[in-house]
């Protein structure tokens, strides 16, 4: 709640500068992810990449390490979220990894567990870095899974 | 729903480009503004004000032009919307005017009308630009006027 006072301060009016009595207190952005393939497990792969993909081009990403994940839930929506939070969790520790492409392993309805390989690589700055709008959060909200005999699609909301 | 098929394009990573069944559909994002004066009309003015600085540095804008709006409303919270709306109007449309200082001319309680007074310029790439992140609406969201005998204070959250 500090007042700045007005300055005589260079700026590129030529004015003094204006007294302030405002600040910006917060700032929520998201951004829907919207997947399909021709399974479930393409969909849900293509959707992990797109989270990858929005904060790197994965384009630009080389295949050199792989990385595993397990995830559980008990359905598919809970299920989707929890293998989404496992990629989301290690691109945002430690090494930060980055996906180039996601392969699942095992996807097994019966019990609602999925494992899971990433391919790609730690981030880079020097060669990844200029385009990425860090993911902070998975979300339930608005999600659809949408499972077909033709083709199958994922409609998933993240924080940025 | 097109997809990309690889290519063996320049990319930074040296690998053909990745299979792309994904697409981004949304963007949402707001920040919450937070304004106080020493009375309504000053609290009023540091909203709109901070809206602008959001579009703006408003330290960098020169006071030679001015407009005059109006607004009306049925209490506090959608006078203050349509306060702000109006100004927003000028700032989105033709010369896209960015205030620099605004003052209320006059604040009638009885009948939730109010005039007030923009001085500022019509936006100017050169000068202006780089800071920029428009504002797309203003909302009732969580809006709060408050006023006491000490201190006036707003929240209003703005789409951006």
């Amino acid at each position: 709640m500090e007042e700045k006072l007005p300055a005589y301060e260079e700026n590129t009016s030529g004015y003094h500068n204006v007294i302030k009595k405002f600040e910006y207190l917060d700032h929520t952005a998201d951004v829907q992810i919207h997947s399909w393939g021709d399974n479930i497990e393409e969909t849900f792969e293509q959707a992990a990449m797109a989270m990858f993909n929005y904060m790197t081009d994965i384009d630009g990403v080389r295949p050199v390490k792989t990385v595993e994940i397990t995830a559980e839930g008990t359905d598919y929506m809970s299920l989707l979220f929890h293998f989404m939070d496992e990629f989301l969790f290690l691109s945002s520790c430690d090494d930060f990894f980055m996906a180039r492409e996601i392969k699942i392993t095992n996807f097994d309805r019966e019990n609602w567990r999925m494992e899971a390989l990433g391919y790609g690589e730690d981030f880079n700055q020097e060669r990844h870095g200029g385009k990425g709008t860090e993911v902070k959060a998975i979300t339930y909200s608005a999600m659809q899974v949408i499972e077909s005999e033709a083709k199958s699609e994922i409609f998933v909301i993240v924080d940025i």
